[in-house]
């Protein structure tokens, strides 16, 4: 079996990606190989390109929501075999002995490999990972579709499982983009009232059909100021400084605000009123493989998908372009075409 | 029996306080009235005393901390006795009927009346609540300085148990003061590990004292580099502003820094390390009758009582200038002494 890699990568910062082989050494024991079929494109693939993070090597091979077969397991691997379905997202690998790989938080492993820091990821005709972070695929799920379900999706849906979001719940997403147009499905079957907040007319009546019950301007202080006190949770997915005052003044008593977007300007947070409403501010970064996959079930059992625009592998420039303009809806993803 | 209350009220803003009189008017049926024996003196007072949150009226009364026995109870009165020793904090009713009410979650209550806000406060002969918010004293509790615990106490008590802070975990407490010193005492008896955070050398031998098993310089870069990634939970009682990067940098994965003292800078709050460690921030006020009840059997359990220093009444505003002047070690208790 082959250990050349057929994948596209960058070989400067923010430079055009360009047909690129390279020999990945044999599989390690606790690895598998998968022959991607389809391969999400994130926009953390395109700050990765910039190096906007500094943490980027070149040649740079991005793609972190790949979707294929196994096609080779080494000689440790558990749970899986040549030939099942799996999806691969954000983490390829995590240490398994730091305390919280222990605990079940092994998506806040200290010693955690990405799949497209310091490694090559799934722009490629084969991508590996760890056993553990290839996630087995129902059948259920439309394969063409499922890749942004690896990052955007559990980006999402962890938060709502780790700080207990309850059906009951009146709940707000900020933007309906890549990552927020899954939260606004994922909570609306979940139980919960829906509110979106988007600046975008016509994303508005396109979040009612994914299931929100209403849509707010964000950038419309009127509209903040009709609902303030009333959200317990609000998901913020965007990366820009939004009017936070006022969106924090829309959290009802012990509400909470959770960025999953990495906004680049600190946000600046008034203590009085966030000790007055009893409300909390957090973080948090994609998820572990258990709630990855109760995600999937839970996908499948209420025929969640994320909404996606298809272009070849081949046509990468293009994609990247197409997210690059804003003109994404909601999700670019690629199919290998390598052959 | 007389309405007449003999008080100390400031009839300007940042006024000297001078003997006051006021006729309460007839007790009301939900109400208890208290004669005040000790009335501890909270930063609350002097905020208000100075207008700084826009909220105060003049003749101003002080105090929010009182401790004395029941004298008279209205004809709805529950659960209360004439002749039981009770103590009034931060809040002296709740409206009953909304659903923060309802929930048990009184301190949240949208229509609060605070003791000191729109009505008179306990530096007084006499102060009165309705019943709720009278909450009885254990006998085993020092009627001389357990004033303290009914707003500074239960500020620092209520998020300890709302966030469900662990024995087993590592906590931080910012600011050894009339708070702080009560939150360490507290962290100690509850089993964490427990690091002070002052700026403050002659501090540092007592808060070991009180049970801290660390103590950082909160000024100190390298001593918060230290024990970076290693607090479960930060408690911040202090007002004024801090190297807020540093100190959340302290926090472990899913860590909270916490805040309970009205800090009046907005806090600039990075996204990504939040995400990266899945930390949060938060706010709370005071809290409700159940848990002071749960706090003052803590106290009683663990002979935790708040250290202070004792003035009487009619030297208040010695009291006030010594408070002013950052002497109080830790919490200043006045005594009754109108006769």
């Amino acid at each position: 079996m082959s250990n050349v890699i057929r994948s596209y990568a960058a070989t400067t910062k923010g430079g055009k990606l360009e047909p690129y082989e390279f020999d990945a050494g044999p599989l390690r024991d606790e690895q598998v190989e998968i022959a991607v079929e389809y391969c999400g494109l994130c926009h953390s693939d395109l700050s990765m390109l910039e190096d906007d993070w500094r943490i980027s090597s070149y040649p740079f091979v991005p793609g972190h929501e790949a979707v294929g077969k196994i096609i080779a397991v080494g000689d440790r691997v558990k749970n899986l075999k040549i030939g099942q379905r799996v999806g691969l997202g954000w983490m390829s690998e995590c240490c398994n002995g730091c305390q919280h790989c222990l605990s079940g938080d092994q998506h806040l492993c200290l010693s955690a490999e990405a799949t497209i820091v310091g490694r090559h990821g799934g722009f490629a005709d084969k991508v590996r990972c760890h056993w553990m972070w290839a996630i087995p695929l129902p059948d259920a799920l439309d394969i063409r579709s499922a890749g942004p379900l690896f990052c955007g999706g559990i980006t999402v849906f962890t938060p709502i499982v780790i700080y207990d979001v309850k059906p009951t719940d009146r709940v707000g997403v900020i933007g309906i983009g890549g990552l927020g147009h899954l939260a606004v499905q994922f909570l609306a079957k979940w139980g919960c009232e829906v509110t979106a907040f988007t600046s975008s007319d016509s994303k508005a009546e396109e979040a009612r059909r994914m299931g929100a019950h209403h849509v707010v301007n964000s950038r419309d202080p009127a509209q903040l100021a009709k609902i303030a006190g009333s959200l317990d949770f609000i998901l913020c997915t965007v990366n820009v400084s939004m009017p936070w005052g006022a969106i924090i003044t829309c959290l009802a008593r012990k509400g909470r605000l959770h960025f999953v977007g990495a906004v680049l300007e600190p946000v600046p947070v008034e203590v009085f009123p966030l000790m007055e409403a009893q409300n909390s501010i957090s973080g948090s970064p994609i998820g572990g493989p258990v709630v990855t996959t109760k995600m999937l079930e839970f996908c499948a059992r209420h025929e969640i998908q994320p909404i996606t625009q298809h272009f070849k592998l081949t046509e990468v420039n293009d994609a990247l372009d197409h997210l690059r303009a804003g003109k994404a809806r909601y999700r670019v993803v690629l199919e290998n075409d390598l052959g």
